[in-house]
């Protein structure tokens, strides 16, 4: 049976632009915004995504379902899902896209087949797929064909193989070098000012490891309004690195760094804000500034050499 | 006074080098080989540095030492240094160069000033110093003004100011970068085999990170050689962070990583030897193995996804 309509949970930054792409290759794309942002809202408006009022009418007009949420809400959507499944005995595939630990698709697929429906292991990398950007779909599992059927509709979909669990697998090893390195360089740059050195280590960087210095300056500045995402997906990645014997530590470290600056109001900005980004400078100055605050609350002031 | 003679402890893979570049400036280089290894005696034969039988003699002929040494063993060199100077009331200064914490710097500090020496907070960023190879050599605290003498026999000195701690602060954020990034692409390379998705991983970094992925094929091959020393270089970098407020678990799990490594036998290499390097693909196939092979005598087999 050929894809006519697809259904996006929900239409946030990247769910709303895959959207746009489905519904502009000729596909029906629906939501269900209930409970949802008044962001989230206007970014469904601006794709021209329709809503429906219920879960209930998701399943019955859907064929196929992507789940593209924050890693935490990942497990609690499924279970909506297939609740309406059950209620209504809608056939429908359900691909979870989200960045989360192959073990916990396992447990979502698992929601979704007891309820009636079809799992596909999917998942996305690069930004949200908008003007010659390619971002790339990977799929695995056995119903995976039905997922490729969307690279008809302007997705890039890549087939990792019929078991799931395996583009779960490829998402978090890519993550963990894109958002670990993210916050090891955060946290590298803090301690520098805190410990007064941020000028000669830029510059030793700049002569020894400029490379790596140009993607601090370039990624480091849009980094804090995602921050608060990034904590589940870092702890994602450490269920994943745990569950085969590996240290589950560099990555719950990151999420540590994450919910550090995501309480800091640098994360309040949106990708929709027009105001410029603030330098890496200005950016690193301001985190040791909420360091040294968050720090006079705790017992001992740690901040000294 | 000037520097006559420069005391080495220990001429390692980078000591023996830094004393054979002091040697040829026209220093007097000596060392104290008691219960070192047959490799560090031939490296100091090779560089040409002398040898007294006793620290003793050591603190009594040397106007400077430079403690160079794995992180581990930076505090019990100096108090076996601080039991000399005190024994033999010499005049020196003790420059201690290791990877370590700023407050383990200053503890060294302490142990060094309170035997009669003067000490100098020094940390060395950059491989050995051979061929056209520019070293850096940091150095801060009180008595950095002497420290900088040795830039007149071919170092390469950097002042960062009259506080102790400041030099170690910048190699460890330094080194955060390097090692640490080191160790999340060993973390993630590992687990992308384990799972089954290095090849697909491998075609999408090259894709869409290259650099980063040029420099993993570059860097790692080299890195467990180097494993076992980086485990405690991690925990002082751990611990600089977590002392001024910063989670300490990205490095710690950071040096969980280079345990695992150092416990293959791919970490049994030295930097002299000749045969060729393992590719990327062939020492993450070996790495993988060993996981396994680890998980295989721990209680429940992790390795499945």
């Amino acid at each position: 049976m050929p894809i006519k309509t697809v259904g996006i949970l929900s239409p946030g930054d990247m769910g709303h632009s895959v959207g746009q792409v489905l519904g502009s290759n000729g596909l029906r794309v629906i939501t269900c915004l209930k409970g949802r942002s008044k962001r989230t809202k206007s970014l469904a408006d601006r794709a021209r995504i329709a809503n429906v009022l219920t879960y209930q009418a998701l399943v019955n007009e859907a064929d196929t379902i992507l789940s593209i949420l924050v890693p935490a809400r990942a497990v609690q959507a499924a279970r909506a899902v297939a609740e309406a499944i059950s209620e209504t005995k809608a056939q429908l595939v359900y691909a979870d896209c989200n960045a989360i630990a192959p073990q916990t698709a396992c447990q979502i697929g698992d929601i979704i087949t007891e309820a009636g429906g079809r799992f596909v292991d999917a998942s996305i990398i690069g930004s949200p797929p908008r003007g010659e950007r390619v971002t790339h779909f990977y799929a695995s599992g056995p119903h995976v064909r039905t997922f490729e059927e969307l690279s008809k509709f302007g997705l890039h979909v890549i087939v990792l193989g019929e078991q799931n669990g395996q583009a779960k697998a490829i998402k978090m090893c890519y993550a963990a070098l894109t958002k670990g390195l993210a916050a090891l360089c955060t946290e590298l740059l803090v301690a520098a000012e805190t410990l007064g050195v941020s000028q000669p280590l830029k510059k030793q960087f700049q002569m020894s490891q400029s490379a790596l210095y140009e993607r601090m300056e370039r990624v480091l500045p849009r980094m804090p309004m995602k921050s608060r995402r990034w904590i589940g997906e870092m702890k994602e990645i450490a269920k994943t690195f745990e569950h085969i014997g590996l240290t589950p530590k560099i990555l719950a470290g990151a999420a540590d760094i994450y919910r550090f600056v995501g309480k800091t109001d640098l994360a309040e900005r949106t990708p929709e804000d027009s105001d410029p980004l603030p330098t890496l400078t200005d950016m690193f100055s301001m985190l040791a500034s909420h360091l040294l605050e968050f720090q006079k609350n705790s017992p001992k002031p740690k901040h000294s050499l």
